[in-house]
């Protein structure tokens, strides 16, 4: 079922706890996990996981759900782009890499795009092939998903025509004016098979759901725990429907200042 | 202020959004940032912040904090690692460029040591250069700050010691046991200039406390709202202090089975 493997015989956890002392006493706390797991035979193969990189892109659309979906039983994450290779962030800090290019993959059972500042969402909802792609690797997915302005990259590809999808909370008028979709101000959005999620963050919230639908709630919620996602952010202030202007103002000028 | 500068003149946003009329539109509807942040002058530097990558750390850890400290206003985010190039998360599917040398840099306004699988967590308390390395930059920082294990390491280097602090639920015995320190079960503990977040997820929560210890409530909370972080988790697990046995033990065995 899996179209790649990691490559070569990685030592076992086993192996590599008995090395240390360190190592044993991890094992005993629980950092390591439960010996337990180490008895099992090995993790069948799980879900595919295709993450679509390109220049512009916010970090966190793309490894919060990583974070999450990577710790489904068998699963494998691959990043993609359209080339391999070190795709740069929209703050122009970090880079990340695409171990795979669109030329080499058009098959995942889930396909996450993520979103970007202007200057990623503007080239790729312009960029034919990798909307090609998308629509390509479309066909066979289970789920199709996005985060924030990554469902205008969906819409741009033709996935959401007559759906209800979400988006960045900014960037609701653009989808409902240029693709006709409708816009609900949820964390996550669910129509058919295409899961759209709401801005940055809002990933994480999704991708739990998303495990959830693919191994069942109790994995779903043993990762939420194995994450410590138990959220307690410093304010009340991070949904657009509830802030005064002058907030969003600011928080747009945080972001345009913040992109290169 | 600055040792690094991002290279080159970077073309503005609005040069961007004028050459194409989707630019345009997105500037309309916000997705750009509104226009007031365009005629502002240059943001002066800000604080220069470096994210420490080690083989085997948890990729949301390090990205997470990353994608909010970087929108402080002209603020520098630096992935550093004994190497140069591309560094491997703990699920071996991920790797993030360090783009500098522990050789390369030494002086950060904030450092943050993410957390690691049992592999990555084991090799690095054990890496004297890299425990000497995190003393020299702590020596000048205004903030000492690690998520996760993270803290395992900051205790390794002997940054913890008669202090408070909080690291990954299924740690907690080992930080107390081995290194002395008072866990307290918080999503982030402050204890002089070292903050210490809880696991993974933790790490978005304490850099938005950082923000506004940095840059003051009003910009952190507009912070939190540019990441639309309003978090709605599927599942109400995430806290390990009211977790049942047996699922504490589900999360450890996911966790063990994700991890090269």
């Amino acid at each position: 079922m899996s179209h790649f493997s990691k490559s070569g015989p990685a030592p076992t956890r086993r192996t590599l706890l008995r090395t240390t002392a360190a190592g044993a006493a991890l094992t005993t706390v629980g950092l390591a996990g439960s010996t337990a797991a180490h008895a099992t035979s090995p993790v069948r193969p799980g879900p595919r996981i295709g993450i679509l990189l390109y220049d512009g892109f916010s970090v966190l659309d793309a490894t919060g759900p990583a974070e999450v979906l990577s710790r489904l039983p068998g699963a494998e994450v691959t990043m993609v782009a359209q080339r391999r290779g070190p795709v740069r962030t929209d703050t122009g800090d970090l880079r990340v890499m695409a171990e795979r290019s669109i030329a080499d993959v058009d098959r995942f059972d889930v396909l996450l795009v993520p979103g970007a500042g202007a200057r990623g969402t503007t080239s790729t909802i312009a960029n034919r092939s990798l909307l090609e792609w998308i629509r390509k690797v479309h066909r066979h997915t289970r789920w199709t998903t996005s985060v924030c302005t990554g469902s205008l990259v969906l819409a741009a590809a033709g996935l959401l025509e007559g759906r209800k999808a979400t988006t960045y909370w900014a960037s609701a008028p653009y989808l409902e004016s240029v693709y006709g979709v409708t816009y609900v101000p949820e964390r996550y959005v669910r129509s058919g098979k295409i899961i759209t999620a709401a801005g940055v963050s809002a990933g994480l919230d999704m991708a739990l759901q998303l495990s959830a639908l693919m191994a069942g709630d109790t994995t779903a919620q043993a990762l939420q725990l194995a994450l410590e996602y138990d959220p307690q952010p410093p304010f009340d202030s991070g949904n657009a429907a509830e802030a005064e202007p002058w907030l969003k103002e600011l928080a747009l000028q945080l972001l345009a200042q913040s992109q290169v």
